[in-house]
Order: C-alpha cells, then structure tokens, then sequence
C-alpha cells in the first residue's frame, strides 16, 4: 500500500510503498480517508519536533485523521463505521497508569509514543490498525470534516484545563483573544465566540467580544473569516500583543497557538483581573529580556493563571466531534483549502498565502 | 486610645493618640489583642505597596489581628466572643458583586480598600470597628495564635486555585517545594508536610516529601524548623532554584512566597510534569535575561501552571482557623519569637537574625 513517510536524511515527506497491516489480537483494520498537515508534521519533517520508531530509518506521518472500519477483526466496531484515531499510545514498555486511567495526555516523557510524531508511524497511509479503546465514533454525514477532530480536541482540553484553574471562584468571562490565525485558531475563535451546546464540549462559556491576532495584511482569507465569525482582527504589525489590553481591552481568556516564546509573557499583561492564558504552541529555546518582575506581580495581584496544553484524550475527542457538528458548515468548507492526494501530495505540505488547512485524501467513504 | 500609624513623610511608625472608635450601626465595637507584622506592612511603611486613606496624612498600621468583641451594637456576636477580622473592605463607592458574592479577594484595583494596607486605617489600635461579616470567631483557647489566621488564610487560597488547576486529571502530587523561610512559608511547609484533616481547610493533600529553600546558613532556627517538620533544607547558595530539579526532584506543587521575580520562571523548571506553582510573592518592576523558550516550551509540553495569589476571602479565613488548631503547638510556639508592647513596638519591626514573626500585644484575654 501506499503511505507517506518521512525518511532519515531527507528533506521532505515521500510516497513509499509498505506491505498493508495485518492486524493484531484486539486490534481493527482501518481503511484511511483524510489526514489533516499541522504545523506538528512540518517540525517532524524539519526534525526539530518527535522521532523514529524505535530502529526504523522512516516513519509514516500524519496524526489527524479520519477512517472507516475495513475489518472489525474480533472488536466491538462495525465494518464500515466512520471513526478517528487518538494519537497516544503506550510505550515499549506497555500500557500505565496514564493509560489505564485514559489520560494518556499527561503522561511524561518517555511514557508514552505519538503516531506519526514521535515513536510510532502515522496514519498517512491506506491502511492502518489500532485498538477500538483509540478510536472514536464520527458522524458519517461529516467524514469529510473528521480528521479536523483531533486538532479541536487540543482545544476542547484547553478549555477544560483553563475554566478548571477559574473553578475556585465565580469566574464570568467575557472578552477573549486568540493568538494565531490558523485553522486552529480560527476554529478555536469560533467556540468562544458561538460556545458549544453539548455536555460533550468542553467550550461551555460564550464569549460576548473576541478578538484573534495575526500578521497577516488584509485582504486575507483567514481575516475574512475572523470577521465573518465575528471576531475583531488584530493585526499584529500595528498592535503588538504588548498593547492590546490598551487599544482593546484586557482579557479575560487568551488562547496561545503560534510557540512565539515572548507571547506566554506578554498574555500575563493582555490578561484582565483573574484572567488565564492557555499555552499550546511549543517554541524552542529563545533567550531574551522581560520585565520578569512585572510579569510576576501581574500574576499575583491580579489572580492570573497561566496553563500549558499538550495533547488530549478520547473525552477531548468526544468533545471536539460535538463542537465539529455544531460549527458552521461554512467555516469548515472555507477552512479546508487543500485536498491532495498521495499520489501528490506535496501542495498538502506548502505553505501558500491562500493556504488554510491542507488533508490528504487516500479514499472516500 | 494608642495606635501604631504610619505618617506622610515619616521614615517609620508612630505610636499616635486616636479617639476611640465609635461603632456605626451594623457594626460593633473590637478590642485588640494581637496584631502580627509581616512583609506587607514593611513595604507600607517604605512606601513601595498601598496608600493612605482618602484625604488623610496617616494610617494605622496592622492587617494580622485577634481581638475580642468588646460591644456587639446590636449585631449577633457576643460579647467577649474572640475573632479575626478579615483585611479587604467595600472602596467609598460601596459593595460591588465581588463582596456580595462573599470574594473580595478577587476584585480588581479600585474595587476594594485594605485595612492596614491600601485606603483604610488597620487594626494596631488598642479599638476598632467591624461589620460582623468581615469577623470569623476563632477559638478562644489558642487566641494568642489568631494573628496567624490571616497570612495562613492566603495558603488556603493557595492551596484552593493550585488544586483546581489540576482539577481536570488526576493529579497525586507527591513532593513540594516552598521558597522562603519566614513565617508563612514554614507553616506553609507544616500544611505541606502533615495535611489537615478537616472539611474547612483547603490543605487537601499530605505530600510524601516536602523541601524548603531559604538563603540562611547553619545554624539557624528557622532550618531547625524545617528539619524538626521533616521536611528537608534546601541553601539556595548551595543549590539555588534553577538546580532543584536536578539536585533534589522535580517537584509537583512549589509554593512561592518571598516575591524574588525570577522565582516565576524558575519555578516552572522546578516542576515536574503536570505540577503547579503557586506565586503570592510580589516583586517591583526588574528586566532581565531569561530563557523565556524554554520556559514556554516546559509550561505546554508538561502540562504545568502557574496560578498567582492574593489576599483571601472567610471561608479561607475559616479554612485556616481548623489549620491552626492542627498545626503542631511546638510550630507555632517556636515561630512566634517577638511579642511587643505599643508603648515599644520597635522590636516588632526590625528584622533580626533570631526573628520568625513579631506581634504588637495590645491585651490579653
């Protein structure tokens, strides 16, 4: 079959043929149909982010996918049923604690592998297997939209992880601003600006005013849509997040997906009084000057909470498939800019101005 | 009546001659027995934190304080009944929805006067008054331990935010770090170390191994403290924050109280995966150079917070009280080493070597 797979040594992705799965004891075979590109695969290409399966010289890619049950092989799935993957899984060393308590997301280092991140292969490829514990159910009338799944169900976290860390007093939000303008971002802006109806959803508050921050310059697609949502559009060239608290108006909830170190910094100050900042984007190593001891008093004077995101489990995964059918069909068709297909995959891996969201299509339902 | 005041323009407190208050309806009349010193009332006297009541050129000082009620004017306490009066009171525009809420401690700038502290005269005053709403009865037979309710009422906050910051998982944090050594940070550390079994006290958790860093050298009471608690010295000289990790453990809960600006950053190093900081310290305006990538970097792909602290509210107040009535005698004995008198009150305000927490004695019961 064929899969797309970074190779050691080279520079981008490549179409290479693997034998088709067979699967294990327990496990399903699943037959792919899209597979979303984030900024995560393009670091893994670059080989700043993730690693091999363990002895291997390649590893599958892709982590955002959606599939169809090709052979329930003994499980409790149904041939033809419509599901997405998660992407952790146990280590060498087998399933622990984080696992069989279904937090898998805040396992440490070491304790866990990623499929098509690091460890373990991906799902670009025609087929995969996986355990049914790791896939969960997506509406068949949306397939198309399923491998959007696991980036939203990073959001559905950061919302649980942010509004727990506010738990402890009446916390009525109102104002809030994301930081990027990406597929992430702008799906993320439109949770907080609609809120999700579902006890699944983890995205409860429905903001009264949100804002999202990019540098891109009009016109722009992605600010088309930040407006059409209705969001204001902070462009970053004229209002640094440094001032956004004064030419609009302090936070009470910042979402951070670009990894621009200074931005876990500069959200303490666009936050308001008992504000939180949720941190998802990972930067590297970046030394630079801070008012350290402004940003320190601000935390504590003013209750303010900072909390970092990685990953999430199947409940984010329920939560995200319920905020995907409550969205507008709009925003989704506006998202999805690039459909490839493996045979050609490379426009799924540019970066174009017009360039929203990239999936590779390996088959439809 | 005496009262220990800070003037305008004055390098030190005053003992000054008030009239003795007279209790407006809806409040009664409070004699003062005990009332601590800490860092907050330096930084008043220095000019540096809070301001003077409206219109006038002096505050009395004291926001730690055990009194005893010597009218009820009416309200429902008793006579001779002992209570803490809590710090935050309605600014001059009246109660708003943080203090109708009964959170006033999460009000922003503006919203609030603090007794002792910013925009109202304290409680270093041989009277004072108080609506009973702001009074919590404290157990006459430790009254002489009261003042202690306010500084440890601030952990219980602590404790209350950091755990709800973890709430979304389960989180079985097993080892603690304090930075500072002064008095709240030990009995902090003594929270840490033995938990408080009681419904009031947000002290939920006893940590397997509890650590406190402070700059003194051997010998020293307050390492003997710490020692005789249980919990092990860290000399920040010897390993200072940023080696914690390494040196020690890395930590799941680290508690910061002595306002030193870097310890923000540190603190998020010091963390194990999943842990949380805890910043109450209140550090001025100081640029430096900082690894603020990394920093970013550790907060998501660990899933670590940060949560800042200030002041407290009753149930936090009520919460310490059954905190203090579990902390071990010997602790509080030990800590309390300077019990002035108003006539000469000096002592209370140097910082000696051989000092832990100093009180003005106005009466006893």
């Amino acid at each position: 079959m064929r899969a797309i797979a970074v190779e050691r040594g080279s520079e981008g992705p490549t179409v290479i043929e693997r034998p088709r799965p067979e699967p294990a004891d327990g496990e399903a075979l699943l037959r792919t149909l899209r597979v979303g590109v984030d900024g995560t695969d393009h670091e893994v290409i670059g080989g700043s982010h993730g690693g091999f399966p363990e002895g291997e010289d390649h590893m599958v890619l892709g982590h955002e996918a959606v599939a169809v049950v090709e052979d329930p092989n003994g499980t409790d799935l149904s041939a033809g049923e419509v599901v997405v993957p998660t992407v952790r899984r146990p280590p060498a060393a087998g399933a622990n604690g984080y696992f069989e308590r279904g937090e898998p997301d805040m396992a440490p280092d070491g304790e866990y592998v990623e499929r098509g991140i690091v460890g373990d292969h991906g799902y670009m490829a025609e087929y995969f297997t996986s355990p049914p514990e790791y896939l969960v159910a997506f509406p068949e009338d949306m397939w198309e939209f399923g491998f959007l799944t696991e980036p939203v169900s990073i959001s559905e976290k950061a919302f649980e992880h942010a509004y727990a860390s506010r738990s402890a007093f009446d916390w009525s939000p109102e104002s809030a601003l994301v930081l990027g303008n990406r597929s992430l971002g702008l799906m993320t802006l439109a949770m907080l600006e609609f809120g999700v109806d579902s006890d699944r959803s983890f995205a409860e508050h429905d903001f009264e005013r949100t804002y999202c921050l990019g540098r891109r310059e009009r016109p722009d697609p992605t600010v088309d849509i930040i407006e059409e949502v209705g969001a204001t559009y902070v462009n970053s060239n004229e209002t640094p997040l440094e001032t956004v608290s004064e030419d609009f108006e302090a936070m009470d909830f910042v979402y951070e997906a670009t990894g621009y170190a200074p931005h876990a910094f500069e959200t303490v100050e666009a936050l308001a009084p008992n504000g939180v900042g949720a941190l998802l984007g990972i930067p590297d190593s970046w030394e630079f000057e801070v008012d350290g001891g402004r940003v320190h008093h601000e935390l504590v004077l003013h209750n303010k909470a900072l909390v970092g995101i990685v990953n999430s489990h199947v409940e984010h995964f329920e939560g995200a498939i319920d905020t995907l059918t409550e969205l507008p069909e709009w925003l989704l068709d506006d998202l999805v800019t690039t459909v490839a297909t493996p045979e050609d995959a490379k426009p799924a891996f540019e970066y174009g101005h017009d360039q929203i969201k990239a999936v590779v299509e390996f088959d439809r339902l």
